[in-house]
């Protein structure tokens, strides 16, 4: 393929007259125009947008960082984020972190390497001290994750008072013994979502047992599934259980169907993010409803403020306690 | 912050030499090193990697075209594509196309502009025309999907065996009337697997009903419960089906389970993919496992070996039949 160089060559101009062409400077005469897109015509020349960008440093680029793709929960917030990225002429960058340190470095570079106009992180995993870091020169926004806090601007849902809303629902339908099936205690929604499920009891005045709170490594169906064996085995077994995301909540649904018994008769389950296979569970699964999409909208309108110099406040969504089939049979 | 010009200016060096000491060139002398660097330093200078990228006219990004994020069959193949990608230094682009032609443009348009080096289209919908146009000059892989007699070299399974595997298990179970649920046949794998399912009828000397084959707008879970509910809604109703996707055929058994009746003893189902929540539905499903880390892996390893202007032949990798509940209860 041809370079500039040659286009030059050919149509007997400067390499910066070629520049002013493709730029469209009114400097150039028609004439000088007209030899120019002859030669790129002839030479089947493509200009390289890595050159146009450089002049203006934009990438039109924003990262979106997640944990894994293969969480359901994620998609209906990249559809908000790419919806309305593709509205205000950016692409985005769908970047797997695997929780890999390494990995996260390679995004990071790639902002301070300005190939990225900007970040939207949703992996709780994220190094928050480098992060906050790359936040002072960099555009950053935390999507359903943030700091408490922190600098970095977020969207997210009030994680404590959802946890709240569903333990009390269980409470309500004569439930006195509730397991919490929550993730790693390091990531901040699951200490909040924790709160959450000890504030319900206590106003209730149930009682709080450790041996009721299983901790998962990963949010896996299968993990779900191992939380509910354990529960099961216990000699003072719960009559309900929440669990802080579906995907935990539907494996759990699977191992309470595989021991033989029903829910929610025999145990009721709560969910936490509606996601769309949460309905095809047999029984369909109680949740929480977080505003994925809306939310997905909104943290990209944040990024696109703060890119083009806006001041942006952080915003707390409303949830929704979605109730199906495993509390009310 | 920073640009070029003043670094230059501070350290009292010409650009080029600037850049010569970004780019480690030997010919720059230690002093001079020195001084461009601590200028750099002074000035926290950023240097921009589209500037670098320009010079070698590589971007280091692969582009990943998929029609949807939200339906689980992609998850392991861009894990496949991904890692092999980061092993050999490059970064993916994920790229959700809704199959809008316009969306489908700008990422054209990408690779055109060498914002990315080469695509990956896993994309049934993709302007196959335009996508060939664009292999003429550019590095293209498909993946899964492909071009019967196309140019464009592919990483696939036999979607017409694959089929026919699953309604052969359906067949050697006993069943006589076996449904179909296709999604639109203008996909070559949709027609691939209808031949399959009709060569495996044929081979038994089982009758062949239109009406025993629905076709679905989308491969949402959705569309497999209003496909099973039609079927339901027959004279002469199938015993099994074998559905194109497991979101189809847990939209099936769904809608099976709401109308009282039972997976398998009153109908049987096969789906196709084994996504991870084929295990979770209850009965589990019995699927069509298509190796789709390994997918991945091979599509990123054909797209670097074109990048480097190696040759690469179209590879057809085996599939499995996986035998759960809902065939064999």
């Amino acid at each position: 393929m041809a370079n500039i160089q040659e286009v030059a060559k050919k149509a007997g101009v400067s390499v910066a007259t070629v520049s002013r062409v493709l730029n469209n400077n009114p400097s150039v005469t028609p004439k000088t125009r007209l030899k120019v897109e002859n030669a790129i015509r002839d030479l089947d020349y493509e200009p390289s947008m890595l050159g146009r960008n450089l002049r203006n440093s934009e990438s039109r680029l924003l990262l979106v960082l997640i944990p894994s793709i293969s969480n359901p929960f994620y998609s209906d917030i990249i559809n908000g984020i790419q919806n309305t990225a593709i509205a205000n002429n950016y692409n985005i960058l769908l970047c797997e972190t695997n929780s890999s340190p390494e990995r996260e470095n390679i995004y990071f570079n790639m902002v301070k390497n300005k190939l990225a106009d900007g970040v939207i992180s949703m992996d709780p995993t994220v190094n928050m001290e480098k992060l906050t870091e790359l936040a002072e020169n960099h555009s950053i926004i935390l999507c359903s994750e943030y700091e408490e806090g922190g600098s970095i601007p977020y969207v997210t849902i009030n994680h404590e008072l959802a946890a709240y809303h569903a333990v009390k629902h269980l409470i309500k339908l004569g439930n006195q013994k509730i397991a919490l099936i929550n993730s790693d205690e390091k990531f901040l929604y699951a200490r909040q979502r924790r709160n959450g499920y000890e504030r319900a009891l206590k106003e209730f005045g149930l009682p709080l047992r450790e041996e009721w709170i299983y901790h998962t490594h990963q949010l896996d169906f299968q993990d779900g599934v191992q939380a509910m064996r354990m529960l099961l085995r216990l000699d003072e077994k719960p009559t309900a259980v929440f669990a802080v995301s579906d995907t935990l909540a539907i494996g759990a649904l699977k191992e309470i169907n595989v021991c033989g018994l029903k829910a929610p008769d025999d145990i009721a389950v709560v969910g936490f993010d509606n996601i769309s296979f949460s309905n095809m569970t047999n029984p369909t699964l109680t949740t929480i409803a977080q505003p994925m999409y809306k939310m997905g909208c909104t943290a990209a309108n944040m990024l696109i403020s703060i890119i083009r110099r806006n001041k942006v406040e952080s915003m707390v969504l409303d949830h929704e306690l979605i109730i199906r089939e495993s509390t009310m049979g």
